[in-house]
């Protein structure tokens, strides 16, 4: 089973943390996952996928315009996949990431997306509305996170789209 | 299969969304939907449900105090289901509904549910974040709008959950 | 006093929303209000006004790409000017307007701004975060609400900031 | 000139906040803070006050039921003050600080407040929507970051409100 993760990155930062995310994913067996800037996306792997994370940095409080750019008039065939989302932030919260990753979850259910995160019910670290990392995810807290968001994904992709 | 409706209702408009939504998940072969106030939830019907579906008036710009309280407080056995939100306001646009059924959904991400509307991928009426109405859903559009998210969702939970 | 509304239109909806924002605005003595879309806006107008209104179209549920890129890169001189949006969407009513007014609300704050809407505070029709029309403003409900948020902004910039 | 600023807090977390928003505002000449939760708001003060900050527990993402029971139905005489936003979590970012400040954000707004946070336009720390703290601020940029807020809302009172 396939997964995407399709990310923006300036510095870098949301590019380590997708990274983390595909490892995540790369846990759980019959997952292959692969990482795709917005300005490089493989469309038919992304088409091909069962689970497609978006990941972004923060910027003015909400997720950044390329990624904004990317789901109003790039993004190909994400319904009915499972999505999950990911930011970075320059500020150990309170800097938006919250708040970028609602309005990233608010285009992918407008896209027929069905979304998850696993929130506070997979064990620690929690993730509420998916993974957030101050700037690069070098703290272990913020490391863990984005594996486990991506793990998540992809048992939850295993477990609703294994059989079909 | 199972599909709980629970809404919280002070004037009458959202009960009545509430009850559209469930004839619209009625509409799927092998589907029971039963609607219940938050303040008589069936907690048991919850846990047994797959989906759950979450309706609440617009207040100042969100979900109703009462409907937050019982995502704070109250709801048990959300982790892995389905969910999906409907909100009324007392304007055409511009109450604040959208932004209501975020509210909703970022409890529910955190509570661990799946999150899907089906937005502008099944047809109109289009759906986005869930299903809005301007008070009672009287006119045609509100009306299918209600009828439409129940059904997605009862479409959704069986293709995902119907061999489980 | 001079106030500026920067929007973002394609199909013109937004634009005769914007036009409606100004003749709100030029209700109100002493006030100049102009009209500008973000690929053409005049900076040093911009920087002169004492308050700065945002419109956008609503895509994939939140502010349009465009706008976010503006809000992200382009927009100079917005700290400490009182601050107000609008948005277009489809339907009336779960478009997803609301949300998208607090995305650029999001990243207005971030810039230094003060926001105001009047909200339910200053008669009917009631505004909440900003102006919401379906899309252009032809209904009597959606050209007033657009007239409404420009004297609304207009009168509250003149009493702050009227003595300076 | 009068501040309010009002509060919910279970575990004391909320409270040191607002003591730390209120030392924020005494900085500021002319200035008078006080903090008061919102089981025992003092309505004359908050009626005389020229701006009203409000702080959170982030429940579920969004602000507590008990905080936005009092924005639905007990804030009295809130329209046109001056209204800034606090919000404490249990981690450091991710915890959904960001969206629990822009639910009270919607409120005021609706109720006709003039919002402001200073953004990234005050120097460091930033604030983007309010403060934000991970449980109680004991770090200092957390301490920083609530005494600025306190400040940036009390001079910006000050100047907006000082002649009349």
């Amino acid at each position: 089973m396939k997964i995407a993760i399709v990310y923006h990155s300036e510095t870098g930062n949301t590019e380590k943390m997708a990274e983390l995310v595909c490892a995540g994913c790369a846990l759980v067996e019959g997952v292959e996952a692969r990482c795709m800037p917005i300005t490089a996306v493989d469309e038919t792997y992304v088409v091909e996928s069962r689970a497609v994370i978006l990941g972004s940095p923060t910027y003015e409080g909400s997720c950044s315009w390329q990624m904004k750019r990317y789901l109003d008039a790039g993004a190909k065939g994400l319904a009915g996949k499972l999505g999950g989302v990911f930011a970075s932030q320059n500020w150990p919260g309170g800097g938006g990431a919250s708040f970028a990753e609602m309005t990233m979850i608010a285009g992918m259910l407008v896209r027929g997306m069905i979304i998850y995160s696993g929130g506070i019910t997979k064990g620690q670290p929690y993730l509420h509305f998916g993974a957030v990392s101050r700037r690069a995810p070098e703290e272990e807290l913020y490391r863990e996170r984005c594996v486990k968001l991506g793990e998540n994904i992809a048992r939850k992709a295993v477990e609703l789209f294994g059989d079909m």
